[in-house]
Protein backbone atom coordinates (compact mmCIF):
# COMPACT_ATOMS: atom_id res chain seq x y z
CA UNK A 1 0.00 0.00 0.00
CA UNK A 2 1.24 3.83 -0.76
CA UNK A 3 0.54 5.67 2.56
CA UNK A 4 0.15 10.12 1.91
CA UNK A 5 0.11 12.63 4.13
CA UNK A 6 -1.03 15.29 2.10
CA UNK A 7 -1.29 18.71 4.04
CA UNK A 8 -1.89 22.02 3.23
CA UNK A 9 2.11 22.81 2.82
CA UNK A 10 3.78 19.36 2.34
CA UNK A 11 3.45 16.22 0.52
CA UNK A 12 4.58 13.04 1.95
CA UNK A 13 4.33 9.53 0.64
CA UNK A 14 5.67 6.28 1.92
CA UNK A 15 5.59 2.81 0.44
CA UNK A 16 4.99 0.30 2.99
CA UNK A 17 5.87 -3.40 3.19
CA UNK A 18 3.79 -5.92 4.20
CA UNK A 19 4.25 -5.86 7.40
CA UNK A 20 2.91 -1.79 7.55
CA UNK A 21 6.33 -0.26 7.92
CA UNK A 22 7.47 1.88 5.11
CA UNK A 23 10.08 1.01 3.21
CA UNK A 24 10.59 3.97 1.26
CA UNK A 25 9.52 7.34 1.03
CA UNK A 26 8.83 10.11 -0.83
CA UNK A 27 8.09 14.04 0.43
CA UNK A 28 7.83 17.20 -1.57
CA UNK A 29 6.31 20.92 -1.42
CA UNK A 30 4.01 19.97 -2.92
CA UNK A 31 1.08 20.76 -0.71
CA UNK A 32 -2.55 21.71 -1.90
CA UNK A 33 -2.12 25.19 -2.18
CA UNK A 34 1.09 24.64 -4.39
CA UNK A 35 -1.10 22.72 -6.68
CA UNK A 36 -3.16 23.91 -9.21
CA UNK A 37 -7.01 23.26 -10.17
CA UNK A 38 -7.03 19.75 -11.41
CA UNK A 39 -3.24 19.09 -10.80
CA UNK A 40 -3.67 16.74 -8.46
CA UNK A 41 -3.97 13.32 -10.50
CA UNK A 42 -0.70 14.65 -12.30
CA UNK A 43 1.06 15.24 -8.90
CA UNK A 44 0.71 12.29 -7.50
CA UNK A 45 2.01 10.32 -10.36
CA UNK A 46 4.56 12.29 -10.56
CA UNK A 47 6.15 11.47 -6.75
CA UNK A 48 4.75 8.13 -7.04
CA UNK A 49 4.41 6.68 -10.53
CA UNK A 50 7.74 4.44 -10.16
CA UNK A 51 5.98 2.58 -7.22
CA UNK A 52 2.50 2.54 -9.18
CA UNK A 53 4.16 0.80 -12.09
CA UNK A 54 6.19 -1.35 -9.60
CA UNK A 55 2.62 -2.95 -8.67
CA UNK A 56 1.70 -0.70 -5.66
CA UNK A 57 -2.60 -0.82 -6.76
CA UNK A 58 -3.68 0.44 -3.20
CA UNK A 59 -3.46 3.95 -2.11
CA UNK A 60 -4.64 5.81 0.99
CA UNK A 61 -4.62 9.56 1.85
CA UNK A 62 -4.97 12.29 4.74
CA UNK A 63 -4.79 15.70 5.16
CA UNK A 64 -6.02 18.37 3.54
CA UNK A 65 -6.03 17.09 0.02
CA UNK A 66 -9.88 15.73 1.75
CA UNK A 67 -11.06 19.27 2.14
CA UNK A 68 -12.89 21.71 -0.02
CA UNK A 69 -9.27 23.08 -1.42
CA UNK A 70 -8.10 19.41 -2.24
CA UNK A 71 -8.81 16.54 -4.72
CA UNK A 72 -12.36 15.75 -3.73
CA UNK A 73 -14.01 16.76 -0.12
CA UNK A 74 -14.37 13.67 1.74
CA UNK A 75 -17.27 13.90 3.79
CA UNK A 76 -16.08 14.53 7.70
CA UNK A 77 -17.07 11.00 10.11
CA UNK A 78 -18.65 12.23 13.13
CA UNK A 79 -17.45 11.16 16.85
CA UNK A 80 -16.90 8.56 18.28
CA UNK A 81 -14.72 7.26 15.44
CA UNK A 82 -11.86 4.77 15.93
CA UNK A 83 -9.76 2.76 12.61
CA UNK A 84 -13.09 1.24 11.81
CA UNK A 85 -15.29 3.97 11.55
CA UNK A 86 -12.62 5.70 9.54
CA UNK A 87 -12.29 2.69 7.45
CA UNK A 88 -15.95 2.39 6.60
CA UNK A 89 -15.87 5.85 5.64
CA UNK A 90 -13.57 6.66 3.56
CA UNK A 91 -14.01 8.63 -0.08
CA UNK A 92 -13.20 6.71 -3.50
CA UNK A 93 -10.69 8.57 -5.68
CA UNK A 94 -11.25 7.79 -9.39
CA UNK A 95 -7.85 7.35 -10.49
CA UNK A 96 -6.69 4.80 -13.83
CA UNK A 97 -4.37 2.51 -12.58
CA UNK A 98 -4.69 2.18 -8.64
CA UNK A 99 -7.66 2.10 -6.02
CA UNK A 100 -7.66 5.75 -4.00
CA UNK A 101 -9.01 6.27 -1.15
CA UNK A 102 -8.76 9.55 1.48
CA UNK A 103 -9.31 9.35 4.80
CA UNK A 104 -12.31 11.37 6.03
CA UNK A 105 -11.61 13.99 8.77
CA UNK A 106 -14.02 13.79 11.67
CA UNK A 107 -16.45 15.89 13.38
CA UNK A 108 -18.28 16.42 16.64
CA UNK A 109 -19.88 18.60 18.67
CA UNK A 110 -18.53 20.74 21.83
CA UNK A 111 -20.94 21.00 24.87
CA UNK A 112 -23.06 23.77 23.08
CA UNK A 113 -23.90 22.30 20.02
CA UNK A 114 -21.27 24.14 17.88
CA UNK A 115 -19.35 21.64 15.48
CA UNK A 116 -15.73 20.83 15.46
CA UNK A 117 -13.82 19.35 12.92
CA UNK A 118 -10.25 17.91 12.68
CA UNK A 119 -8.81 16.36 9.02
CA UNK A 120 -5.34 14.66 9.66
CA UNK A 121 -5.15 14.41 13.16
CA UNK A 122 -7.03 11.98 13.32
CA UNK A 123 -5.01 9.40 11.22
CA UNK A 124 -1.86 10.86 13.84
CA UNK A 125 -3.54 9.78 16.93
CA UNK A 126 -4.43 6.68 15.28
CA UNK A 127 -1.20 6.02 14.48
CA UNK A 128 0.30 6.68 17.94
CA UNK A 129 -1.98 4.40 19.13
CA UNK A 130 -2.98 7.39 22.00
CA UNK A 131 -5.00 6.65 24.84
CA UNK A 132 -6.63 9.35 26.92
CA UNK A 133 -6.58 13.00 26.26
CA UNK A 134 -4.47 14.07 23.71
CA UNK A 135 -3.02 17.12 22.31
CA UNK A 136 -2.06 18.29 18.69
CA UNK A 137 -0.33 21.57 19.20
CA UNK A 138 -0.15 24.34 16.33
CA UNK A 139 -1.70 26.95 14.94
CA UNK A 140 -5.18 25.13 15.55
CA UNK A 141 -4.24 22.75 18.19
CA UNK A 142 -6.58 20.19 19.26
CA UNK A 143 -7.49 18.21 22.53
CA UNK A 144 -8.82 15.18 21.83
CA UNK A 145 -10.44 12.31 23.86
CA UNK A 146 -9.54 8.71 22.93
CA UNK A 147 -10.84 5.54 24.66
CA UNK A 148 -10.43 2.16 23.13
CA UNK A 149 -8.85 3.29 20.25
CA UNK A 150 -11.74 5.69 19.48
CA UNK A 151 -12.09 9.48 19.56
CA UNK A 152 -14.70 10.40 21.65
CA UNK A 153 -14.74 13.83 21.07
CA UNK A 154 -12.55 17.48 20.77
CA UNK A 155 -12.04 20.82 21.11
CA UNK A 156 -9.96 23.40 19.13
CA UNK A 157 -7.88 26.32 20.09
CA UNK A 158 -6.83 29.04 18.09
CA UNK A 159 -4.15 29.73 20.02
CA UNK A 160 -1.17 29.52 17.18
CA UNK A 161 -2.90 31.38 14.97
CA UNK A 162 -4.18 34.54 17.25
CA UNK A 163 -0.94 34.69 18.49
CA UNK A 164 0.31 35.27 15.21
CA UNK A 165 -2.48 38.10 14.09
CA UNK A 166 -1.99 39.86 17.39
CA UNK A 167 1.73 39.84 16.89
CA UNK A 168 1.51 40.73 13.27
CA UNK A 169 -1.47 43.10 13.72
CA UNK A 170 -1.77 45.34 17.09
CA UNK A 171 0.37 47.61 19.05
CA UNK A 172 1.65 44.88 21.39
CA UNK A 173 3.62 43.28 18.34
CA UNK A 174 4.97 46.63 17.18
CA UNK A 175 6.56 46.77 20.35
CA UNK A 176 8.29 43.21 19.79
CA UNK A 177 12.01 42.85 19.24
CA UNK A 178 12.75 39.81 17.10
CA UNK A 179 15.16 37.32 18.86
CA UNK A 180 15.42 33.66 20.46
CA UNK A 181 12.75 32.51 22.39
CA UNK A 182 13.09 34.26 26.31
CA UNK A 183 12.11 31.25 28.78
CA UNK A 184 11.68 33.32 31.61
CA UNK A 185 9.28 35.60 29.61
CA UNK A 186 7.00 32.36 28.53
CA UNK A 187 6.78 31.45 32.11
CA UNK A 188 5.84 35.02 33.42
CA UNK A 189 3.03 34.79 30.42
CA UNK A 190 1.74 31.12 31.77
CA UNK A 191 1.79 32.43 35.22
CA UNK A 192 -0.10 35.39 34.39
CA UNK A 193 -2.94 33.50 32.85
CA UNK A 194 -3.53 31.89 35.80
CA UNK A 195 -4.19 35.62 37.29
CA UNK A 196 -7.74 36.75 37.92
CA UNK A 197 -9.09 38.69 34.85
CA UNK A 198 -9.80 37.43 30.71
CA UNK A 199 -7.82 37.16 28.41
CA UNK A 200 -8.52 40.52 26.41
CA UNK A 201 -7.24 42.13 29.60
CA UNK A 202 -4.25 39.94 30.39
CA UNK A 203 -3.14 40.82 26.47
CA UNK A 204 -2.97 44.89 27.34
CA UNK A 205 -1.02 43.89 30.20
CA UNK A 206 1.99 43.48 27.09
CA UNK A 207 1.29 46.58 26.45
CA UNK A 208 1.87 47.93 30.24
CA UNK A 209 4.28 46.33 31.42
CA UNK A 210 6.59 47.35 28.49
CA UNK A 211 5.52 50.64 28.80
CA UNK A 212 6.68 50.77 33.00
CA UNK A 213 10.46 49.14 31.53
CA UNK A 214 8.88 45.50 33.92
CA UNK A 215 9.31 43.45 30.09
CA UNK A 216 11.81 44.17 27.68
CA UNK A 217 10.51 44.20 24.18
CA UNK A 218 13.02 41.26 23.17
CA UNK A 219 10.99 38.83 25.47
CA UNK A 220 7.57 40.21 25.06
CA UNK A 221 7.09 37.38 22.26
CA UNK A 222 7.83 34.91 24.44
CA UNK A 223 5.60 36.59 26.89
CA UNK A 224 2.90 36.76 24.90
CA UNK A 225 2.75 32.54 23.72
CA UNK A 226 3.00 31.63 27.38
CA UNK A 227 0.36 33.94 28.20
CA UNK A 228 -1.75 31.92 25.17
CA UNK A 229 -0.44 28.68 25.76
CA UNK A 230 -1.49 29.00 29.69
CA UNK A 231 -4.96 30.38 28.45
CA UNK A 232 -5.43 27.33 26.39
CA UNK A 233 -4.09 24.37 28.96
CA UNK A 234 -5.76 26.04 31.62
CA UNK A 235 -8.99 25.64 30.07
CA UNK A 236 -8.55 22.32 28.61
CA UNK A 237 -7.10 20.16 31.18
CA UNK A 238 -7.83 20.11 34.84
CA UNK A 239 -4.79 19.76 37.10
CA UNK A 240 -3.18 16.34 37.76
CA UNK A 241 -4.92 15.37 33.90
CA UNK A 242 -2.35 13.16 31.90
CA UNK A 243 -2.09 14.16 28.29
CA UNK A 244 -0.02 12.69 25.18
CA UNK A 245 1.27 15.51 23.06
CA UNK A 246 1.66 14.58 19.29
CA UNK A 247 3.51 16.91 16.70
CA UNK A 248 7.11 18.84 16.24
CA UNK A 249 9.38 17.97 18.64
CA UNK A 250 9.98 21.36 19.54
CA UNK A 251 6.77 22.54 20.09
CA UNK A 252 6.25 19.45 21.83
CA UNK A 253 8.54 20.18 24.34
CA UNK A 254 7.52 23.69 24.66
CA UNK A 255 3.90 22.31 25.59
CA UNK A 256 5.46 19.28 27.90
CA UNK A 257 7.14 22.44 30.27
CA UNK A 258 3.83 24.38 30.13
CA UNK A 259 1.24 21.40 30.98
CA UNK A 260 3.77 20.56 33.88
CA UNK A 261 3.88 24.25 34.92
CA UNK A 262 -0.13 24.12 35.23
CA UNK A 263 -0.33 21.31 37.12
CA UNK A 264 -0.90 18.63 34.40
CA UNK A 265 1.34 15.82 33.36
CA UNK A 266 2.36 15.26 29.74
CA UNK A 267 4.12 12.76 28.21
CA UNK A 268 5.32 13.11 24.05
CA UNK A 269 4.45 10.63 21.70
CA UNK A 270 6.25 9.37 19.37
CA UNK A 271 6.83 11.75 16.42
CA UNK A 272 5.50 11.23 12.84
CA UNK A 273 2.66 9.06 13.30
CA UNK A 274 0.66 9.35 9.60
CA UNK A 275 2.06 6.22 7.93
CA UNK A 276 1.08 4.07 11.14
CA UNK A 277 -2.20 5.63 11.03
CA UNK A 278 -2.37 5.02 7.35
CA UNK A 279 -1.24 1.29 7.67
CA UNK A 280 -4.03 0.98 10.44
CA UNK A 281 -6.55 2.43 8.80
CA UNK A 282 -5.26 0.17 5.43
CA UNK A 283 -5.72 -2.98 7.00
CA UNK A 284 -9.98 -2.27 7.90
CA UNK A 285 -10.20 -0.83 4.43
CA UNK A 286 -12.22 -3.66 1.97
CA UNK A 287 -10.18 -3.33 -0.91
CA UNK A 288 -11.16 -4.78 -3.79
CA UNK B 1 -8.05 79.20 28.70
CA UNK B 2 -7.90 77.15 25.41
CA UNK B 3 -8.24 73.01 25.61
CA UNK B 4 -6.83 71.10 23.30
CA UNK B 5 -7.63 67.20 22.96
CA UNK B 6 -4.86 66.14 21.24
CA UNK B 7 -4.53 62.29 19.81
CA UNK B 8 -3.02 59.89 17.89
CA UNK B 9 -4.70 60.84 14.59
CA UNK B 10 -6.64 64.06 15.67
CA UNK B 11 -6.11 67.57 16.94
CA UNK B 12 -9.17 69.42 18.16
CA UNK B 13 -9.57 72.85 20.57
CA UNK B 14 -11.84 74.83 21.97
CA UNK B 15 -11.60 78.50 23.43
CA UNK B 16 -13.34 78.63 26.42
CA UNK B 17 -15.60 81.42 27.80
CA UNK B 18 -15.10 82.13 31.36
CA UNK B 19 -18.06 79.78 32.41
CA UNK B 20 -16.09 77.53 31.01
CA UNK B 21 -18.23 76.59 27.97
CA UNK B 22 -16.70 76.80 24.16
CA UNK B 23 -16.89 79.72 22.76
CA UNK B 24 -14.84 78.66 19.31
CA UNK B 25 -13.37 75.38 18.35
CA UNK B 26 -10.44 74.28 15.97
CA UNK B 27 -10.86 70.55 14.74
CA UNK B 28 -7.68 69.64 12.44
CA UNK B 29 -6.27 65.87 11.31
CA UNK B 30 -2.81 66.63 13.23
CA UNK B 31 -2.73 63.85 15.65
CA UNK B 32 0.48 63.50 16.80
CA UNK B 33 1.46 60.63 14.18
CA UNK B 34 1.16 63.73 11.84
CA UNK B 35 3.50 65.78 13.09
CA UNK B 36 7.12 65.94 12.74
CA UNK B 37 9.57 65.40 15.65
CA UNK B 38 9.83 68.98 16.88
CA UNK B 39 6.76 70.44 15.06
CA UNK B 40 4.74 70.53 17.93
CA UNK B 41 4.84 74.08 18.80
CA UNK B 42 4.52 75.18 15.02
CA UNK B 43 1.40 72.91 15.14
CA UNK B 44 -0.37 74.91 17.89
CA UNK B 45 0.55 77.87 16.72
CA UNK B 46 -0.77 77.34 13.32
CA UNK B 47 -4.07 75.92 14.87
CA UNK B 48 -4.58 78.48 17.45
CA UNK B 49 -2.36 81.37 17.28
CA UNK B 50 -4.91 84.06 16.84
CA UNK B 51 -6.49 82.84 20.22
CA UNK B 52 -3.20 83.53 21.76
CA UNK B 53 -2.40 86.47 20.31
CA UNK B 54 -6.42 87.55 21.00
CA UNK B 55 -5.44 87.58 24.72
CA UNK B 56 -5.20 83.61 25.74
CA UNK B 57 -2.75 83.14 27.92
CA UNK B 58 -3.81 79.48 29.22
CA UNK B 59 -3.33 76.48 27.31
CA UNK B 60 -4.16 72.91 28.83
CA UNK B 61 -3.93 69.53 26.81
CA UNK B 62 -4.72 65.74 27.34
CA UNK B 63 -4.29 63.00 25.40
CA UNK B 64 -1.65 61.04 23.75
CA UNK B 65 0.46 64.32 23.01
CA UNK B 66 1.55 63.66 26.75
CA UNK B 67 2.92 60.46 25.70
CA UNK B 68 6.27 59.35 24.76
CA UNK B 69 5.56 59.76 21.35
CA UNK B 70 3.84 63.27 21.59
CA UNK B 71 5.80 66.84 22.44
CA UNK B 72 6.79 66.19 26.22
CA UNK B 73 5.80 62.56 27.95
CA UNK B 74 3.52 63.31 31.09
CA UNK B 75 4.26 60.43 33.74
CA UNK B 76 1.20 59.19 34.65
CA UNK B 77 -1.27 60.30 37.77
CA UNK B 78 -1.65 56.95 40.33
CA UNK B 79 -5.32 55.85 40.88
CA UNK B 80 -7.20 57.38 43.00
CA UNK B 81 -7.39 60.84 40.96
CA UNK B 82 -9.73 62.92 40.61
CA UNK B 83 -9.38 66.60 39.05
CA UNK B 84 -7.33 68.08 41.38
CA UNK B 85 -5.02 64.99 42.03
CA UNK B 86 -4.66 65.52 38.04
CA UNK B 87 -4.21 69.25 38.35
CA UNK B 88 -1.86 69.05 40.98
CA UNK B 89 -0.20 66.40 38.36
CA UNK B 90 0.04 68.39 35.40
CA UNK B 91 3.01 68.52 33.01
CA UNK B 92 4.36 71.97 32.07
CA UNK B 93 5.24 72.65 28.73
CA UNK B 94 8.41 75.54 27.87
CA UNK B 95 6.26 77.87 25.67
CA UNK B 96 7.27 81.89 24.62
CA UNK B 97 3.93 83.61 24.82
CA UNK B 98 1.36 81.05 27.31
CA UNK B 99 1.48 78.98 29.94
CA UNK B 100 0.84 75.01 28.68
CA UNK B 101 0.43 71.99 30.63
CA UNK B 102 -0.29 68.52 29.45
CA UNK B 103 -3.13 66.79 31.58
CA UNK B 104 -1.11 63.50 32.90
CA UNK B 105 -2.40 60.05 32.02
CA UNK B 106 -3.45 57.83 34.53
CA UNK B 107 -1.93 54.39 36.38
CA UNK B 108 -3.41 52.01 38.45
CA UNK B 109 -2.89 48.08 39.19
CA UNK B 110 -4.92 45.14 38.52
CA UNK B 111 -5.58 42.86 41.20
CA UNK B 112 -2.19 41.24 40.64
CA UNK B 113 -0.03 43.91 40.27
CA UNK B 114 0.17 43.93 36.34
CA UNK B 115 -0.38 47.70 35.62
CA UNK B 116 -2.56 49.14 33.73
CA UNK B 117 -2.44 53.03 31.75
CA UNK B 118 -5.24 55.33 29.85
CA UNK B 119 -4.47 58.84 28.87
CA UNK B 120 -7.18 61.12 27.86
CA UNK B 121 -10.19 59.31 29.27
CA UNK B 122 -9.75 60.39 32.58
CA UNK B 123 -10.50 63.71 31.11
CA UNK B 124 -13.77 62.43 28.98
CA UNK B 125 -14.65 60.83 32.48
CA UNK B 126 -13.96 63.80 34.29
CA UNK B 127 -15.90 66.13 31.96
CA UNK B 128 -18.78 63.55 32.10
CA UNK B 129 -19.01 63.96 35.96
CA UNK B 130 -19.71 60.28 35.42
CA UNK B 131 -19.98 57.98 38.79
CA UNK B 132 -19.63 54.24 39.25
CA UNK B 133 -18.86 52.04 36.60
CA UNK B 134 -18.11 53.65 33.62
CA UNK B 135 -16.68 51.73 30.20
CA UNK B 136 -15.59 53.75 27.27
CA UNK B 137 -15.66 51.35 23.85
CA UNK B 138 -12.72 51.22 21.50
CA UNK B 139 -9.28 49.74 20.62
CA UNK B 140 -8.41 49.42 23.60
CA UNK B 141 -11.20 49.49 26.10
CA UNK B 142 -11.80 50.63 29.38
CA UNK B 143 -13.84 49.74 32.36
CA UNK B 144 -13.27 52.06 34.94
CA UNK B 145 -14.80 52.89 38.30
CA UNK B 146 -15.34 55.93 39.72
CA UNK B 147 -16.38 57.31 43.21
CA UNK B 148 -16.75 60.67 44.39
CA UNK B 149 -15.62 62.10 41.40
CA UNK B 150 -12.09 60.39 41.38
CA UNK B 151 -11.04 57.62 39.39
CA UNK B 152 -10.45 54.65 41.62
CA UNK B 153 -9.26 52.07 38.99
CA UNK B 154 -9.28 50.33 35.83
CA UNK B 155 -8.86 47.19 33.38
CA UNK B 156 -8.03 47.46 29.61
CA UNK B 157 -9.65 45.15 27.11
CA UNK B 158 -7.88 44.72 23.63
CA UNK B 159 -11.01 43.47 22.43
CA UNK B 160 -11.20 46.49 19.05
CA UNK B 161 -8.02 45.59 18.22
CA UNK B 162 -7.87 41.48 18.79
CA UNK B 163 -11.01 41.91 16.20
CA UNK B 164 -8.99 43.69 13.97
CA UNK B 165 -6.09 41.60 14.10
CA UNK B 166 -8.14 38.20 13.85
CA UNK B 167 -10.10 39.55 11.36
CA UNK B 168 -6.85 40.60 9.01
CA UNK B 169 -4.64 37.77 10.27
CA UNK B 170 -6.40 34.51 10.39
CA UNK B 171 -8.33 31.86 8.62
CA UNK B 172 -11.33 33.15 9.72
CA UNK B 173 -10.94 36.44 8.03
CA UNK B 174 -10.44 35.03 4.73
CA UNK B 175 -13.93 33.56 4.91
CA UNK B 176 -15.50 36.62 5.74
CA UNK B 177 -17.10 38.91 3.12
CA UNK B 178 -17.72 43.12 3.71
CA UNK B 179 -20.83 43.84 4.17
CA UNK B 180 -23.15 45.85 6.57
CA UNK B 181 -23.61 45.02 10.31
CA UNK B 182 -25.93 41.64 10.82
CA UNK B 183 -27.65 42.44 13.83
CA UNK B 184 -28.33 38.53 14.49
CA UNK B 185 -25.14 37.64 14.20
CA UNK B 186 -23.71 40.12 16.48
CA UNK B 187 -26.65 38.41 18.80
CA UNK B 188 -25.40 34.74 18.35
CA UNK B 189 -21.55 35.56 18.97
CA UNK B 190 -22.64 37.44 21.93
CA UNK B 191 -24.92 34.70 23.35
CA UNK B 192 -21.85 32.28 22.56
CA UNK B 193 -19.60 33.81 24.87
CA UNK B 194 -22.26 32.40 27.58
CA UNK B 195 -21.41 29.10 26.84
CA UNK B 196 -18.82 26.93 28.29
CA UNK B 197 -15.53 27.06 27.14
CA UNK B 198 -12.73 29.56 26.44
CA UNK B 199 -12.28 32.46 24.11
CA UNK B 200 -9.70 30.91 21.74
CA UNK B 201 -12.21 27.58 21.53
CA UNK B 202 -14.71 29.68 20.88
CA UNK B 203 -12.93 31.62 17.58
CA UNK B 204 -12.23 28.71 16.07
CA UNK B 205 -16.08 28.17 16.38
CA UNK B 206 -16.44 31.04 14.06
CA UNK B 207 -14.58 28.46 11.33
CA UNK B 208 -16.39 25.47 11.58
CA UNK B 209 -20.11 27.42 11.64
CA UNK B 210 -18.98 28.42 8.59
CA UNK B 211 -17.80 24.99 7.35
CA UNK B 212 -21.33 23.40 8.21
CA UNK B 213 -23.40 26.15 6.52
CA UNK B 214 -24.56 28.00 9.99
CA UNK B 215 -22.97 31.27 9.64
CA UNK B 216 -22.69 32.98 6.20
CA UNK B 217 -19.54 34.55 5.27
CA UNK B 218 -21.06 37.64 5.45
CA UNK B 219 -22.42 37.59 8.79
CA UNK B 220 -19.01 36.02 10.52
CA UNK B 221 -17.51 39.36 11.06
CA UNK B 222 -20.34 40.83 13.21
CA UNK B 223 -20.53 37.39 15.09
CA UNK B 224 -16.72 37.66 15.89
CA UNK B 225 -17.85 40.90 17.31
CA UNK B 226 -20.28 39.96 19.30
CA UNK B 227 -18.22 36.97 20.83
CA UNK B 228 -15.40 39.62 21.74
CA UNK B 229 -17.12 42.10 22.83
CA UNK B 230 -19.74 39.53 24.98
CA UNK B 231 -16.44 37.90 26.66
CA UNK B 232 -15.73 41.52 27.16
CA UNK B 233 -18.77 42.52 28.89
CA UNK B 234 -19.24 39.26 30.85
CA UNK B 235 -15.75 39.63 32.68
CA UNK B 236 -15.89 43.25 32.97
CA UNK B 237 -19.90 43.67 34.69
CA UNK B 238 -21.89 41.39 37.15
CA UNK B 239 -25.22 40.85 36.07
CA UNK B 240 -27.35 43.92 37.35
CA UNK B 241 -24.48 46.41 37.18
CA UNK B 242 -25.35 49.79 36.25
CA UNK B 243 -23.18 51.07 33.44
CA UNK B 244 -22.45 54.51 31.60
CA UNK B 245 -20.66 54.49 28.04
CA UNK B 246 -18.76 57.48 27.21
CA UNK B 247 -17.33 57.49 23.50
CA UNK B 248 -18.66 57.26 19.95
CA UNK B 249 -22.41 57.34 19.84
CA UNK B 250 -22.35 54.02 17.23
CA UNK B 251 -20.29 52.17 19.31
CA UNK B 252 -22.08 53.40 22.44
CA UNK B 253 -25.08 52.35 21.16
CA UNK B 254 -23.94 49.07 20.02
CA UNK B 255 -22.20 48.51 23.79
CA UNK B 256 -25.49 49.48 25.48
CA UNK B 257 -27.27 46.95 23.40
CA UNK B 258 -25.16 44.22 24.08
CA UNK B 259 -24.63 45.68 28.09
CA UNK B 260 -28.40 44.81 27.89
CA UNK B 261 -28.49 41.65 26.38
CA UNK B 262 -25.81 40.14 29.13
CA UNK B 263 -27.49 41.23 32.13
CA UNK B 264 -26.75 44.74 32.63
CA UNK B 265 -28.31 48.59 32.97
CA UNK B 266 -26.07 50.96 30.65
CA UNK B 267 -26.98 54.29 30.08
CA UNK B 268 -24.92 56.35 27.25
CA UNK B 269 -23.42 59.70 29.32
CA UNK B 270 -22.81 62.98 27.10
CA UNK B 271 -20.78 62.45 23.96
CA UNK B 272 -17.60 64.49 23.33
CA UNK B 273 -16.83 65.37 27.02
CA UNK B 274 -12.73 66.57 26.58
CA UNK B 275 -13.49 70.11 26.60
CA UNK B 276 -15.71 70.11 29.92
CA UNK B 277 -13.38 67.73 31.45
CA UNK B 278 -9.94 70.47 30.56
CA UNK B 279 -12.00 72.79 31.71
CA UNK B 280 -13.32 71.02 34.72
CA UNK B 281 -9.54 70.05 35.29
CA UNK B 282 -8.11 73.95 34.45
CA UNK B 283 -10.32 75.40 37.31
CA UNK B 284 -7.61 73.53 39.87
CA UNK B 285 -4.40 74.58 38.24
CA UNK B 286 -2.78 76.40 39.80
CA UNK B 287 -2.10 79.12 37.00
CA UNK B 288 0.66 81.73 37.41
Amino acid sequence: MIAIDWGTSSFRAFRLGADGQAIARVETSMGILNVSQGGFPATLREAVGAWLAGGETRVLMSGMVGSRQGWIEAPYCPCPAGAAEIAASVCAVPFEDAQIFIVPGLSAQDASGTPEVMRGEETQIIGAGAEGLVCLPGSHAKWVRVADGRITGFETYLSGEAFAAIRSGTILGRMMVDGPPVEAAFDEGLARSDSPGHLLHHLFGVRSLGLFGQLHDSASASYLSGLLIGHEIRAALQPGDHVTLLGAPALCALYARAIGLCGGIAAIGPADCAAAGLARIGESIAWT
